[in-house]
């Protein structure tokens, strides 16, 4: 077996693992970077790529629509789902080659393989029959999360899906049961309604998306009615099952519900597979992910973690943010702020956005400014009035405490609220210039 | 002859008057508003509103192409221009009725017809054969701008049309020949293309858009000729007729340029025809609008402006910071700042906007960074990888001069930067927390 050395030992082609390693090596250490899957890692070959594909085409669809309106024609409703598989497939293929290319630009040496943590400064990378021992200085665990089944309750492939299956669907499901109404439930399940199919979302709690404001996530609820998607609350799901060309999923109180498909998007949990037996072991949070500080450093003095890895909220952006912060602390640098608030979003459409907090610390005396979309002639140009902009403003100093906001383009209309937040800029400092018009992102500086 | 009474007298129901009125009003003062059109003014029933409706059926036009790479149907390409003039005119009443409802709200009163200024405090308001007196304090001119023409070169209301006349064309012309290249005439030549005609832009000189960013320029000059629109510069139109039914145009070379219709844009004249023979004028500047100071004051103590009538660049978030201004000075109360850098943008597909200096003031040492939009998932997942973002950077303290992109979104894309310019935030504080994954705003803080 062989033996490398490096500074660096990164853990995971994802892009937390792809950002630090690509810091690192521009820093000037010496850094390998291994990843177990093609780079991009799950986010781009399982989940976020495939998942934002369905939405795109789903996104194209709306907006055609929004055309019939201004007198287009009306789009033939049928996808050809060999183009939009070919399509993820491309797209995955595509970021892998950008990812290629911007590692090796920042000369980062990668392994293909599972690297297996045996201690302080020592790992194992196994490829089938390969072997190579890899001595590091430090190693960030950049590993990723993989979707969290029940044994009841799991995907076997065909009739019973999950994230990454989907991105092979041979077929716009007819009829879907949505099993989870998180982010990834409400994403698939916008994007399959948009394209013809019939859709159940189904939840063991109250509402949809329980992270977020309670107001908003009633407003999805309601526009996902309007686009006919049957919500069932409060059901916990015992079983999925296939039947034949069924799925069927039973509930808690007696109901079984059937169609053609069920989908399993349930939640998520680190993947921490990466440590020897006799391997000491990182504190890890109540779920289970890795605990870190401030710099990203875990308990272990020689291992840092960025991503999911780390555990909630799982967001690309916090994982990049992650990967940041760990790659400047290790290469004594300043960094972003581990306290910097960072925007989470639900890319259907409407979308659904959130930064700060909406009132789970209400210690704080502040008031909420409420914004509809209806007052905005770029969202009557689309014949989409129905959104709503709330910001939760502190009543001693008027700092934004926190933003929250349904409607088309949710993610890119908090941009502006993001930095506002981070550099500590009243509100009234942040709405009183008038942004482009017509713009979505004006909602922020139009007072009525 | 009636004469009443009123504190502030706001000429023009465009934008900027709507929004000068109401907050007046909403400050305490009796608030008289007149308006020579209907509410909303020419923005809303002449250029603003019927050029975004054309060019939100061009975007949904583009969107539905977007969802063919992802498997949907071809889209029929024709256009209904009964259902866009129906709509052109429901969005300029649903405006009308909205500002209605926020003037009301507000309390002030509302005059339709023709105010003319006889001198100071003193006004008569004529509608048909009613004729009115006011005696007010102040006056606030927000009287808008008209298209300019030259008398071998205006409109005809056939084959030679002009903005107002485009809300009402009966056709998407087969062809047509665009004469200008600033903003109104580039958001018409893309809408018109994408929408099926065979479209010239024809300008005097040597770029589209002479006060964009040069880079960004070349780069909307490559992206028109791949949408098929042929381009020609450097070009002085000398007349522009109808010939049975051909608009004929000639050049000062000696071309003859033809095609179904021709577009007269060539630059909007501030409109100033609001003062009696006797009346004394308020200074102006050399194209001919009011010269106001940094609290939209005019050379006249009784007399503010706000908006085209104070000349360049006539823009609405422009007219409603200045009407914003104007009232908080009038009340006493702090208002937005004079100084504060605003969003320039064009919306045709890519977009293009700008904001504050990217080299005109060559002065202060600066560096360019420049951020493709092919690295961004988001510009990927929807094809459109072409996009480039600019910001100029002080050398001295970080601080970003000015910023300029061209892309999907882009005015939007530019509120952050906005919001840091206008805050004094360097560049390394707007790029330092990762905006939504994948958003169009990312481009921000991807720093590769």
């Amino acid at each position: 077996m062989t033996t490398s050395q490096t500074d660096i030992l990164v853990i995971g082609g994802g892009p937390a693992g792809i950002e630090a390693a690509t810091q690192c090596a521009q820093g000037g250490r010496r850094t390998l970077l291994v990843s177990a899957t093609p780079l991009g890692g799950r986010a781009t070959w399982g989940s976020l790529v495939p998942s934002k594909a369905w939405l795109a085409a789903a996104h194209a669809r709306r907006e055609a629509k929004i055309g019939e309106q201004l007198g287009l024609a009306p789009l033939d409703p049928r996808i050809d789902i060999n183009v939009l598989r070919g399509r993820i497939q491309a797209l995955a293929q595509d970021s892998a080659a950008r990812y290629q290319a911007r590692l090796a630009g920042a000369g980062v040496e990668i392994a293909q393989g599972k690297a297996l943590l045996s201690g302080p400064g020592v790992a194992l990378v196994t490829n089938g029959e390969d072997r190579r021992a890899v001595r590091f200085e430090t190693a960030i665990v950049c590993s990723g999360s993989e979707p969290r089944f029940f044994p009841d309750v799991k995907p076997n492939g065909e009739r019973l899906i999950a994230p990454r299956l989907a991105a092979k669907l041979p077929e716009v499901p007819p009829s879907i049961l949505m099993v989870g109404a998180g982010v990834t439930g409400c994403e698939y399940a916008h994007a399959f309604a948009t394209l013809g199919s019939r859709v159940t979302l189904i939840t063991d709690v109250a509402s949809l998306l329980p992270r977020a404001d309670p107001v908003i996530a009633e407003r999805l609820a309601r526009d996902f009615a309007a686009q006919g998607i049957e919500i069932v609350t409060g059901a916990r799901v015992t079983s999925a099952r296939q039947e034949g060309d069924l799925a069927r999923v039973a509930l808690a109180d007696g109901r079984i519900l059937e169609a053609a498909y069920a989908f399993i998007a349930i939640g998520r949990t680190a993947d921490l597979t990466l440590f020897e037996a006799d391997c000491p072991r990182p504190e890890t949070v109540p779920d289970g992910s890795i605990r870190v500080d401030a710099a990203c450093r875990s308990s272990l003095p020689w291992l840092y973690a960025a991503g999911d890895a780390t555990g909630m909220p799982m967001m690309a952006n916090r994982a990049l943010h992650q990967a940041r912060i760990a790659a400047a602390h290790i290469l004594g640098r300043p960094g972003p702020s581990a306290e910097a608030r960072l925007i989470e979003a639900v890319y259907c459409d409407p979308q659904v956005a959130q930064i700060g907090d909406m009132g789970a610390d209400d210690s704080v005396p502040a008031r909420i400014v409420e914004r509809p979309f209806a007052n905005l002639l770029k969202a009557n140009l689309r014949g989409e009035t129905e959104g709503l902009l709330r910001v939760r403003i502190a009543e001693r100093d008027g700092t934004i405490l926190g933003a929250a906001a349904i409607g088309p383009y949710a993610a890119d209309l908090l941009a502006p609220v993001q930095v506002a937040v981070n550099a500590g800029l009243p509100w009234e400092r942040l709405s009183e210039v008038p942004l482009g018009h017509p713009t979505l992102t004006e909602i922020l500086t139009q007072g009525w």
